[in-house]
């Protein structure tokens, strides 16, 4: 059965990427591909990829920048109000709105396999709110920004699963308890 | 010779108390006093203490609150622009500006013992800018706040020294390695 699992590297003080969404600070960190929490491993068991705009043209615009090609082979849902352009060789859907009906859809392209919330922190906060979300697999870069785009930017109660070193890194894997209440300390569902 | 460390508590997304300073997240989540980052050890290794207004007047309600006595058998150096009330029993110093004498008067005190910053984020940063900050050892709890007091509100990168886990807590002891610059993924310094 597919879990639905966001999978991202964040600072230690909880920023996907510094306000100008750039992620030089990621790329400079040292990482074992084959170790926790390595992508390789991880795309393998991956049937279908969901992403935000900012997320997206984040991607179009690196491979425009690089020459490379678009790096998945599994469809690839875009949530996003805008019409944005595609990308020659992806296989996109663009969709809106409530995220129930594309985790759907999302599930039946998986086939089985798992749904890579690739972000932002606000979409997947949205899957976690609509008890969508099962997992949080976090590579924590030894960096802070103290400002920029937040890992999850809501009031959450998780359950560690795992920790792991894979070099410059603590990979951690959280189970999603849900949402807090304001003030409290159980979660409110 | 002294270490100056900031050894606190943290949600995932890097916030030390939401934004009414509650920290009722943290008091529910489980640890074993005498595992990674105990407290009992780290203590027993403090020759000295330095927090900001908002954690002293924290620590100062909540003692009034509970009824409990402070805390701290070491000298206590309190960083603050306004005159605050004392706590009885305690070993209080007021400062303020610059942290470097601050610093000084701190190595002094500790005989050797470490130096234990509580918090908050900013004076924790403070002192690293100034190149006086050798640790961050974080307990990240199984949370996410989205907004509140935060962890380290600069741009600085470090250095991952050690990971585990205690129960709920993925412990992570850092080394500081400097400011990085804006947009720079390099230390400044």
């Amino acid at each position: 059965m597919s879990r639905t699992v966001f999978y991202t590297a964040t600072t230690l003080d909880g920023y996907l990427a510094d306000e100008r969404d750039s992620l030089d600070w990621l790329f400079v960190q040292d990482s074992d591909s084959a170790g926790p929490h390595g992508y390789d491993e991880f795309i393998a068991g991956v049937g279908a990829v969901v992403m935000g705009r900012t997320t997206y043209e984040w991607v179009r615009e690196h491979l425009h920048a690089s020459g490379e090609g678009w790096p998945y082979d599994m469809p690839t849902w875009v949530v996003s109000h805008a019409d944005l352009p595609g990308i020659p060789g992806a296989d996109l859907r663009f969709a809106q709105g409530e995220v129930a009906p594309i985790h759907a859809a999302l599930t039946n392209a998986a086939g089985g396999k798992d749904i890579w919330v690739v972000g932002g922190g606000d979409l997947a906060a949205q899957f976690a709110e609509a008890g969508l979300l099962d997992q949080l697999m976090v590579s924590i870069a030894p960096v802070t920004l103290g400002a920029g785009r937040p890992l999850f930017p809501r009031r959450f109660a998780l359950e560690l699963q795992d920790v792991a070193r894979n070099r410059a890194f603590v990979c951690a894997t959280y189970g999603v308890l849900g949402a807090l209440a304001a003030g409290g300390a159980e979660p409110a569902s």
